[in-house]
């Protein structure tokens, strides 16, 4: 059985606030225990690492937006699809005004992969346990309408699954061999913590954390990717 | 606090078998209640409906992909990109040979949303709970390596919650306005599932089931789709 609880009352994040501590505490004494996975938003990352804009109109949003991608995939209206420097690619170069404050936009972490592992070894310290981290971001699709969260920035958790070798239920090899779990914790933690009400943080607990993972493994390289 | 339970003891499916009876059994007496969501994975609903082809060779199977799909929008090697008849992007057209029995390879349901709404009105006969139905399939994406598992037929269970006009926790309007909850759903319940070990029914519980969404409500209309 999997468990996904989200974490009430973490306050408002700014810029150098020990998120580590404010989860920690958000948690309660007992409330992170080995293999539990810590799944953050990256909106209080974010702010608490000082990635944060200040933007007076549109015009600068527009500009905001452009100057945070490395590259522009598809444009229609006011729609921008972008590559970011990380490689993610995304709505606007993840830059969000959402929950974020008046006049400010929140940028993506510069390496999400090191925010998780820095999270992960504070979180790890304060609570005695073995823990992993999930940071997110939420993504829209190609194909697919909608956005779901996934994982943007991983530590100790398997990133991706490799079945390749393993047989199925009838003995056959299987045909699916990579998973993305860290993309599937990812959408299970967002059932759980809204995005209206602003809940940045939920523990998953039942999953057996894996290897160490990196956000970046889930991107797929641009040479391999027939929808580019 | 989100709960998934993967149901045990589900039998090899054969066509004509009674999917919900099945399903009904392995929940235990009181295992299905109001507001659960039951999730299953395509493969047995089709093995139930009879949706399963033979295939002798590799050349054979080719040949039923491009059957079972609408038209093929990308192919390299042996990899074909398909939209199947129902508007699902997938490989292969759905056509898959793990977990399916030597020498046949299982197909998609005809109609999924009509395939989880016949096990909607089954389950709720045989248990007297208000549930929710979410059929899945594991699916690639763009840009992202890996697969998850995402919804392609539903009934009973919210496809696409829209927060337009909804405040943020800050008061301003959200940015990000439609979420693809059943995806979410689909992707939570794949984690306690676990592909190789073919447990194919999992129940969600601690969320609202919303309103009557369909699979096809995922769709992205292809002349809104930017990558194509």
């Amino acid at each position: 059985v999997i468990e996904i609880r989200p974490l009430l009352g973490i306050p408002e994040i700014e810029a150098g606030n020990d998120l580590a501590a404010m989860i920690s505490e958000a948690a309660g004494g007992d409330g992170l225990v080995d293999d539990d996975i810590v799944v953050v938003t990256h909106k209080v990352v974010s702010k608490a690492e000082g990635a944060v804009a200040t933007i007076v109109d549109e015009q600068q949003y527009r500009e905001l937006v452009l100057d945070q991608a490395a590259a522009v995939l598809r444009r229609r209206g006011d729609l921008v699809i972008t590559e970011t420097p990380h490689g993610f690619v995304c709505a606007n170069a993840g830059v969000d005004r959402s929950n974020a404050a008046p006049g400010t936009a929140v940028l993506l972490p510069d390496d999400p992969d090191r925010s998780a592992h820095g999270l992960r070894q504070n979180l790890e310290r304060l609570t005695g346990a073995r823990l992993g981290v999930i940071i997110t971001d939420t993504f829209g699709r190609a194909w697919r309408t909608g956005l779901v969260d996934v994982a943007i920035g991983i530590s100790g958790v398997t990133s991706v699954l490799d079945l390749k070798g393993e047989a199925d239920a009838m003995g056959r090899e299987m045909e699916v061999t990579e998973i993305a779990v860290a993309d599937e914790i990812a959408a299970a933690a967002d059932l759980a913590m809204g995005k209206a009400t602003g809940i940045p943080v939920a523990v998953v607990r039942g999953l057996r954390l894996g290897d160490d993972g990196r956000g970046t493994d889930l991107i797929r390289h641009p040479s391999e990717d027939l929808f580019r």
